[in-house]
């Protein structure tokens, strides 16, 4: 059965990162809506025009099965925007899929909800994760529970495959 | 008597964080040496070019009197390679002047040396501040001994003064 999966992105994403990920979870059937601060275009860090559907103020979480969080100097921008953090914050508190990459789970610690969990992010962030309470692996993709984590491009295959098998 | 300010810096460093600290601490008749990866030229946030004087496989943090560390997406990119965390922790763990504005404090993290201090930073920033330990307050300039932290570039002004009187 098809999700819905609900991708949070502004300018200076890691392409690649929301790229690949965007096109196994739609190869895999499921649906993505990508969210930024408002409908229109935004630019990764390699120049990659992304089309944001929607903006965060016409969105609920309640309308999505999975939260996905790509990493580069995106996920810094979103969580200065309180909307944002609640609206990863509902994912991690009922439990629902949320997965992100490299500098994605910048975005988690705002919403005070990683203690404890088991993670992994790019290597600048890993000492914020742990002072924030969660527990680091440095491995290409770490799974607790409904939360999947990576840390860099390099494990996006392995990324992709944790996803689409959460997903299905 | 001219101090000897390091500063340290890369590509996506908020222009203004960079421009108006340095202009001011060389007004008041310091020197100032920026740092980078390697020499050459660096570009901010909206395009200004940076010459970097030396690389930071040329520098001793013994050779200077104080450490700056602008922001924007400059400290986080920093803090991946570990000579620029073992330079700035010398500057934090020898009490030596150490002035960072907005993302600057992300590179401080990586010491383990922010417990205890009271600070300020960009306001995504402050929670990772927290969760390390750090006393954080909302305030345009905070001074804890020699440790001098502002939040944006609305606080320039503030930082500039506090800056150049801690160097006097």
């Amino acid at each position: 059965m098809a999700k819905e999966v609900a991708v949070v992105v502004t300018d200076l994403v890691e392409d690649v990162e929301y790229t690949e990920p965007v096109e196994a979870i739609k190869a895999a059937g499921h649906n993505v809506t990508t969210i930024g601060f408002e409908e229109g275009t935004v630019e990764g860090k390699h120049g990659t025009k992304i089309t944001i559907d929607k903006s965060i103020a016409d969105v609920k979480p309640e309308d999505f099965d999975a939260l996905f969080i790509p990493g580069g100097f995106s996920p810094d921008q979103l969580r200065a925007d309180q909307r944002f953090v609640d609206f990863t914050k509902v994912f991690l508190a009922k439990n629902k899929l949320t997965a992100s990459i490299c500098h994605g789970p910048q975005l988690m610690i705002q919403t005070g909800l990683v203690h404890g969990r088991t993670m992994t992010s790019y290597l600048t962030v890993q000492p914020d994760l742990y002072y924030a309470g969660a527990r680091i692996e440095d491995e290409s993709v770490v799974i607790d529970g409904n939360l999947i984590t990576s840390r860099e491009p390099k494990d996006i295959p392995a990324f992709n495959e944790a996803v689409v098998k959460a997903l299905a």
